[in-house]
């Protein structure tokens, strides 16, 4: 195995051989399906859940994670705020020519082990490579599937938000955006912030199994809390209020944010579910969170109210009130 | 909408929703999975067939398609030849800032058509987008399901293979390559070959539907001909033996490969299937197929042989032998 991605890794002959058999067969282990394009799964249940990302972070590798923990996480977590519970995942790589071969085995390293942490099945995969300066050293899509024990399908909808619902989030906001920025070296920042990149299935799983009335659940990514909150108030017809003083975000977070002008609630999390629930059974859906080490945190940040109709409201600490948007352009950009 | 991408087209904000509703929307049409990350599918079927593959190719126009129809054909064939019925297909999209829409929308409506053509559905999808210089033009990944209407696995393992069966190929070899070669416009080919980029899934399902000995098939894409007989060969007990003056190249094709110092045996395809075939219905397989507009040029060209087990040899046109070998390095970059 040579010391660096070459072209001919990616020809579909001897040399791709040898890095599905050196590289994705050691960290995938050595099940047919990961060696063939196309893997044949026994479902049986009749609903199922299926989900796509692609990740293009740059760096590659941050505190707290890489491009291939984000990439298992990310659709692990897609998958199981529908309500799902994550079973099979593909993974496939486009690789700059030159990558070097330890960096690769790092990623998939990464993938591999949140895999097991997620209890998911890395099936099928594939491999692209690209010439030098024709992509960002690597990018994966991973895509999921998902089975479904009851039905959820609500949880995606938001059909059954009423008022008076809590909103509640599972932790600190903004980790993930700050752990990237740091680690580019563009800005002398040196925040120690690691991203809160995380699989949030048993978490979510946990929570559902306990039924207490979960509403909606969606992963707080790129666009953050305001842009979730947003496609909410969206397909609701109630406004939304946030209580913004318990809105959990460190403090070394908010300090840079101060510094650099960035609004927590815009920056991308990895980590993160919010959650409507109905306010009689919030006290135990935080109880049951806070179990989890990914819950600690766990906090009610908000309500669903008559007023303000599809518009998100957020109380300031100090006592004011303002409209939080949707985020209109990009505050930072390739965080996931 | 602006008239190139940019990094807000990425952000997950207001310009990404447009992006969807204004593009993907209007192509893939109006149902609630696309517009999110997740799609929730009823599978009555137990067993599923689950590919993925992600699309680099340079250039993203070509005679006989672009990126879009290749990325639907090419999971739409992975699919099927695994005996499957392919069904659903997500979309994710890798954007380099400055990509005009124009181009976006033509490649996403070659998706939406193909997947018309194919009569599978695209349930949900992705955007990024990076910064100019950090990908090139557009990337797709296309990741599949299907499902088994009866059981087909050994299709996929070759473990029915037995000695005299014959190999099948629906049509020329190599014109995909070519296109995409004359499309770079580095060499003044004018070789006016189109690709054969198509969904094979209708040719293949009436083949099996018509109770064939249908043992194996594969279809050949990267590496071509000679990389799909290395590895049925690999997984086989048997030797494999090419007539090579039966194998379907077109003259144009055939003039450049030797005009070049190309072997077609090793260009890639994106419409061509491998199967190998009781004797005894072989003459039934090849006129089924060529009822199909892309199986008119099918033809019989080798069996499976005792001798030479695990190794591929090619009667060549002037009465020779020569062993076929696994392609070592890369014939062209970026056919795929």
């Amino acid at each position: 195995m040579n010391d660096f991605i070459t072209l001919n890794h990616g020809s579909g002959g001897r040399a791709s051989q040898d890095l599905i058999k050196n590289i994705f067969i050691k960290s995938f282990g050595d099940n047919k399906t990961v060696l063939s394009d196309s893997a044949i799964l026994n479902i049986p249940e009749d609903r199922i859940a299926f989900t796509t990302d692609s990740f293009v972070i740059d760096p590659i590798f941050f505190p707290g994670g890489d491009i291939g923990k984000l990439a298992v996480c990310g659709t692990v977590n897609d998958l199981a705020v529908s309500g799902a519970v994550p079973k099979y995942i593909t993974a496939s790589f486009i690789l700059e020519e030159g990558l070097p071969v330890k960096d690769l085995k790092q990623i998939v390293n990464s993938m591999a082990e949140q895999a097991k942490i997620a209890n998911v099945k890395i099936v099928a995969g594939d491999t692209k490579v690209v010439h030098k300066g024709k992509c960002d050293k690597i990018f994966i899509n991973t895509t999921g599937i998902g089975v479904f024990e009851k039905d959820y399908s609500y949880i995606s909808t938001g059909e059954k938000v009423q008022i008076n619902d809590k909103i509640i989030i599972n932790g600190f906001l903004g980790d993930h955006s700050v752990a990237v920025l740091d680690a580019r070296n563009e800005m002398d920042l040196k925040s120690n912030v690691e991203s809160d990149c995380a699989c949030l299935n048993e978490l979510i799983q946990n929570a559902l199994k306990a039924d207490m009335r979960i509403k909606f659940m969606r992963d707080v990514t790129r666009g953050g809390l305001a842009t979730v909150l947003n496609e909410l108030a969206e397909i609701i017809n109630y406004g939304i209020e946030l209580d913004e003083k318990n809105i959990p975000v460190r403090e070394s977070v908010n300090g840079l944010c101060e510094i650099l002008g960035f609004d927590p609630l815009y920056l991308a999390n990895e980590g993160k579910v919010l959650m409507i629930v109905n306010a009689e059974d919030t006290n135990n859906v935080i109880k049951i969170l806070q179990k989890n080490s990914l819950g600690v945190e766990s906090k009610i940040i908000g309500e669903i109210v008559s007023d303000h109709p599809k518009i998100v409201v957020g109380k300031t600490k100090i006592g004011g009130k303002r409209i939080i948007d949707m985020l209109q352009g990009e505050q930072l950009p390739r965080i996931c």
